[in-house]
């Protein structure tokens, strides 16, 4: 297993895209920095798609201009086509993120064609990024099942990492979008990508709709993924929506690794209050568990 | 890993015990068919303990009494010591649990001795036991980490277990009463138990409170462990201490389980629908997450 595990914080973008309640800018700057002060140095801060899709992204150019340039921080932009690798490379990402779905009905529904058509989009960001010497990560989403066809085929994410890296990438993300999968999953799938890929950087993307994130999240670890999606206070569900559930969360992941002896670089007790902030704001309670059950063994109080 | 795994549902007793509202009798018996209609076949239905300290228990004769006979399933009775043995026997128990508790001052609180102090009781009861037959397993309670005295060595357990054993047991089980273990505390604690006892069943108790109980039960799989507790809906967590989580919950787990190919006998929706009637009955949400999500892929609807 290894010694450390890179998190990445989703909160500011997988997490809030999903919330009913519209997040002020400053809220999103608190966010960010509160992950910062937490010890996290790579944050999926917002995505450039369109903002009458995404409202929640609207603020996309402010929030990046608004963020810190001097803590050796990773901010990720997420973007579907040309255009959104032009806006996140103008308003100062440090990488770009781009998602492919797995299944043709979910992609045509989420990235408007079938899966394989929108490599044009990635070959046009990938191509673009290496000329602006911009990082990029490709997601691909729903790798684990598909809520519209069921069964995604392991063959298949291959098949799309595969398809995706020819363009060059520095990371692929393997994306349980709605939360299906179990561990043996989690360790077939990126075993049998890192034999297709080797060398490939592998990240992990899990939601704990049913229970099995971070169990998810240890397979992977056992299946040598080193870097991890998580997100403060595991915020990222619709309260209108019960069924969608949010990332798994960062705190409990933290928890886990750090019994674990793990390194992260994170400091469970700020983390676990930047999550308690983030329930004020969104007002309601964090489906993360460590903020309310606490750090074990106690950390002794000062006198 | 193994290709099938017995599930002990453990919410009649470890469930219910910690609930604050009183279950009637009737309730409790009903509880046990439904999960006897789900295909689970040992379930720890009640405790013999003073129905003083635990008054959800007090019904325990009754509660055994009424229940089936000729479904082949074994009903767990727990004893803290001859005297609620001889109670589990006369009421006609299948097998009976003693609970060894692994820190001192948790054991003084609960079993009302130091740890070592109560293995003249389990003598007494593994002694009577053998003459009338009846299986018996032990638990070792807060194997994982104690409230009172926070880290619980490895060593300690092993000691604990190998000294249960010299008075002879079906099984052992360790137990994260207080839900603070890591997948790698469990696979060190396991393969450290039973290097010490070859040959012995062992058992897995995890209670989700930090997030980490379905990661803690695949971890137990890949160590060797081939028994698991859990309970319906993930019931057990006291609604006035919001530390206090349940047990992992079985459709949870079975969810988990199914997913990767291993047997373990339950039908998911029947055991989701005993899970949502006890949801009516102890009038709160259970922490189980499969019954609001639903099975994947969707179980399809006969026209």
């Amino acid at each position: 297993m290894a010694g450390s595990i890179e998190i990445v914080e989703v909160s500011p973008r997988d997490g809030l895209q999903n919330e009913a309640v519209l997040v002020s800018t400053e809220a999103k700057v608190e966010l960010v920095n509160r992950a910062i002060a937490a010890g996290l140095r790579r944050i999926e801060v917002t995505s450039f798609v369109n903002p009458k899709r995404v409202p929640q992204m609207a603020d996309a150019e402010v929030v990046l201009s608004a963020l810190p340039k001097d803590k050796g921080v990773s901010y990720i932009g997420l973007a579907l086509n040309g255009r959104g690798f032009d806006r996140a490379l103008a308003a100062g990402a440090s990488e770009v993120n781009y998602v492919l779905v797995a299944s043709d009905t979910f992609s045509n529904r989420n990235n408007g064609a079938p899966t394989l058509d929108t490599l044009t989009g990635w070959a046009e960001v990938a191509a673009a990024a290496r000329a602006a010497k911009i990082p990029t990560s490709i997601t691909i989403g729903a790798a684990f099942g598909c809520p519209f066809e069921g069964e995604v085929p392991v063959e298949r994410v291959v098949e799309i990492a595969k398809r995706a890296a020819e363009h060059g990438t520095d990371e692929i993300a393997l994306a349980d979008t709605i939360g299906v999968g179990s561990p043996a999953d989690v360790v077939e799938r990126f075993t049998a990508v890192a034999k297709a890929l080797p060398g490939m950087r592998l990240r992990a993307h899990f939601h704990n709709t049913r229970n099995t994130g971070i169990a998810n999240a240890y397979a992977a670890i056992t299946a040598g993924v080193t870097v991890l999606d998580s997100s403060l206070g595991g915020v990222g569900g619709c309260p209108f929506a019960p069924a969608a559930t949010g990332n798994i969360p960062t705190e409990d992941l933290i928890y886990m690794l750090n019994r674990m002896k793990v390194e992260t670089g994170v400091d469970l007790a700020t983390a676990i209050e930047g999550a308690k902030w983030l329930e004020g704001v969104l007002g309601r309670q964090n489906p993360a568990m460590l903020g309310r059950a606490g750090i074990f063994p106690p950390v002794p109080k000062v006198a």
